[in-house]
């Protein structure tokens, strides 16, 4: 199962599909409610609110706007519209059926959305409730682990579980397995027996296996998971809003060769495998919910359109035109914000580059004369895998005067951290601090071409007579080696240093994913992902490899 | 290429085809000189000293007998008794034509010998010298990242190189990529360039990049390397030592059933995919080179065969048989040493517990009576993914008045702790403190089984009617799962908490590499792997994954 329309990632909560949304003072409630036969592409039913990529773009969606446009709520009640079922998880028939690229490419979203509901937790003071109100099971559990609270109801029946390993032979896809030991701490024998054991766990047992935090009757559920959520509301520090400001539709111009919005553009150069992403700089008066909210909301849509539908163009290339000063200004009226909407573009646009730390392509940064690496986009170059800068006039214009520079600013030291809890030039320096010192004495002016080799900001600086061969070898170099060596290599060198469950979810856990993907005792004919629901026994290689 | 022998892991210098070993007061010379024809299976050529699993086995035998016969013994010195050749890394053709478990479970072997390089660096005051005197490719290269300095010859062509990526679809196997960034730390946009450039960087760029410590010059190269190793010796603090001790042959008897030590024995159950293996107690007075060695040597040699020569049997059920008191009085002796030999059993035992924690196996806990789950021993079943305790009479003597107990010392407070930098207990209870306060009060006594059972330390402690059948649905049960998923399910329970340049290789490196591994454009007919040397480019599924 491929889909051939190309995927979009905006939605509106007026045609939800999925999921309702409804707000109440402090308050939301997001009701998980799955349409059967809304499958993103056709072939499966959603059944038992099980969910594909569509349910989980619609969730992302309801998570950004209660971000933005309720800035009021300070607690989410995520529970479930249907009668006896919280969430069966991902739907298995959509999972045996997509190809490889297409199941690992879904995981990365929802593991991100996950992510994205800890974060609104942790930094908004949007608190997250998992109300489960009937069977929770696999993916439908891992959004229970996401949340800060579970409460579960207590009616003999219910229960939580991760079935993946008993029933499919693979892992949890979002996270279920570190969140269970890292997160909540469960003893790792009593994880091991709950993630064989297909029919879960349910009752005191849950709680004593600390599984989820509180049993409550069937009988007035609403009432009390609607009072604990006022009671993590009192805890929260949100800061004060009046009113949120709409996320409006970004009506971006496709062409079979690119994608276009106001500031980001992407031009696919499709015999070459490679897409340039240029980011423009802002123009006009900044204003707080101007360029940069902008921005990130247009890049955090291309990232997403090109992994799930252009996953041939191996390679990205990002660029940046514009003027850096301009760039310095638009970004400091949100540094120096300490209102809610500054707080919540900070953070979206950290979680947007933390989307380009984790997409499988190849990154490389050109910096030319007229380009804007400064401050908060230089975060952009940071994230590359490699980082070229042009020494000397334009290309095309060998007179003009005008040379490319990078500027750092107080945005590259620790507002955008990594998953990995450092700064991209705390993990580009690892261990160096007296450099990072160094560095942080050299903020706020324009680096030269030589300042910037000098600091070890860029991985070269070729003259013009030398920067189109230069460019043009590292980029057919990159297309010509093996693109799964590539991820590996990619995904090993980009998290230097510490981890976190962030970093172990999609570095440790879906590279383990990821193998037994591929193996034939989950994916092969006879393998239990392909026979779960025909009633046949999978077949296994018995050998442990 | 499978080999229908089975893989014996004891060697002797005396008997090396790969390697020269010659100690020369403190400081010894190892010196990789690879038998072409020496290969473990017939099949390829090891041109260049390549290496296979038997050069490989040799090398860890000699990094042993370093530590243990020769303690006089403060630097070694790794080199090449080839001409212009360091090391070219594991033979490509062995790699291309072994199936999948070969090659994993080769590269674990492999890195836990670079891994016991470093721990006899850092804990035994032998610290490792690459003196990389001809050129230095792949796993060539990662030998050299594992020692602590590494000294290059300044010859103008000699190169370290990680050609993996470039040349064969695959990442480099051994801790290349981690150790570069993470141990080295080169900044990760030139270990970008690094890993993908099949010439590999020589000379002043392979220093400024921090690929190497210093060039040599080829004159003078082996006095200089020498006086390097005298500079680290005088700085080690290993302690004093007159003379080692002999690590004779451990001289196992092997049968289609089993194979049996003096102090461990494995019981092979086919049909039931498992092997019990159970270690003994010590018996007579208590001496330093006593029982904990020996134990030691045969459980390492023990797990190394099991997992290279019986990869059908998934499930390894531990289990102890003894004295606990005796186990307590003569880990004491060693525990109280203050001497350089304690200190190498002490790590050696660590080592070992480390490969277990590493094991593709699952691994089950059966604390029996007349069993000696005590100090030292308790950390098998701390280990283990699973632990049962039987809270009654032996099964076949309802009458007596035996019963099963485990026993907590010091060894399970710090002496022994896992890659992840905590003990066994520490990751049980992670970020537990009071409990593990409470645990380390319960030390020197013998704990039944409901203290264990409330203490936390036990999954189950079924009575002596359930007994039987809670253990075999229980490995019943496992042995219906996919191997596969068990696999990476119990590689992400084991290590909670933080982590290390040990855990991310086998946690995060490996999961990549096992990926790559079964995908078509490294394994595939026209895969890169399998193409190298064939003079046929390989043939890439561009899609990014």
């Amino acid at each position: 199962m491929t889909t051939t329309t190309p995927v979009t990632f905006e939605r509106h909560p007026d045609t939800y599909r999925h999921w309702r949304l409804t707000v109440d003072g402090e308050v939301a409630w997001l009701e998980m409610d799955v349409d059967e036969q809304g499958g993103l592409v056709p072939g499966y039913e959603l059944k038992l609110n099980s969910y594909d990529l569509g349910v989980d773009i619609e969730f992302y969606d309801a998570t950004q706007r209660l971000r933005f446009e309720h800035p009021q709520v300070r607690a989410v009640i995520v529970t479930s519209a249907k009668d006896k079922v919280f969430c069966a998880g991902a739907n298995i028939r959509m999972l045996a059926a997509s190809p490889h690229e297409w199941k690992v490419n879904f995981c990365k979203f929802t593991n991100e959305t996950r992510n994205g509901i800890e974060d609104a937790t942790e930094f908004s003071g949007q608190t997250y409730v998992a109300a489960v109100n009937g069977s929770c099971a696999g993916g439908g559990y891992e959004i229970a682990l996401a949340c800060e609270k579970i409460l579960l109801v207590d009616d003999n029946s219910s229960t939580v579980a991760l079935p993946e390993v008993p029933l499919l032979g693979v892992l949890p896809g979002t996270g279920g397995l570190t969140r269970v030991v890292d997160k909540r701490r469960v003893r790792r024998d009593l994880a091991d027996v709950f993630a064989t054991r297909p029919d879960g766990v349910k009752g005191r047992t849950a709680v004593d296996w600390r599984l989820v935090d509180e049993l409550v009757p069937r009988v007035g559920f609403r009432e009390k998971v609607l009072s604990r959520a006022h009671d993590l509301a009192a805890e929260s520090d949100r800061l004060p809003a009046e009113q949120g400001i709409e996320l409006a539709p970004l009506e971006p111009s496709i062409t079979d060769d690119g994608i276009e919005y106001r500031h980001v553009r992407g031009a696919y150069d499709r015999p070459n495998s490679l897409v340039t992403l240029t980011v423009l700089g802002p123009e006009g008066e900044p204003r707080l919910d101007g360029w940069l909210l902008r921005l990130t909301r247009e890049l955090d849509d291309a990232i997403l359109r090109l992994r799930t539908n252009e996953p041939d163009l191996g390679t990205w290339v990002l660029r940046t035109e514009g003027d850096p000063e301009a760039v310095l200004a638009h970004e400091e009226v949100v540094l120096s914000g300490k209102d809610w909407l500054s707080n919540e573009i900070l953070h979206y646009y950290k979680r947007t580059l933390k989307r380009l730390d984790v997409t499988s392509r190849t990154l490389i940064a050109l910096i030319e004369p007229g380009s804007c690496f400064a401050g908060s986009l230089v975060e952009l170059a940071f994230a590359a895998d490699r980082q070229y800068l042009l020494d000397g006039p334009p290309i095309d214009n060998e007179h003009s005067l005008e040379r490319a520079s990078i500027t750092l600013s107080e945005a590259n030291f620790g507002v955008f951290p990594m998953g990995n809890g450092l700064t991209r030039l705390e993990s580009r320096f690892y261990g160096d601090d007296d450099h990072l010192t160094w560095l942080a004495r050299e903020r706020d002016r324009a680096l030269s071409a030589a300042e910037a080799v000098e600091l070890g900001l860029v991985t070269d600086a070729p003259d013009d007579l030398d920067w189109e061969d230069e460019i043009r070898i590292a980029l057919e170099g990159r297309a010509s080696l093996s693109p799964d060596a590539l991820t590996g290599m990619e995904a090993n060198h980009r998290f230097v240093g510490p981890e976190t469950i962030e970093t172990k979810i999609f570095g440790r856990l879906t590279a383990w994913q990821n193998w037994i993907f591929t193996r034939p005792n989950a994916s092969g004919p006879e393998g239990a992902l392909r026979r779960y629901g025909t009633g046949q026994k999978a077949v296994f290689d018995r050998k442990r490899v």
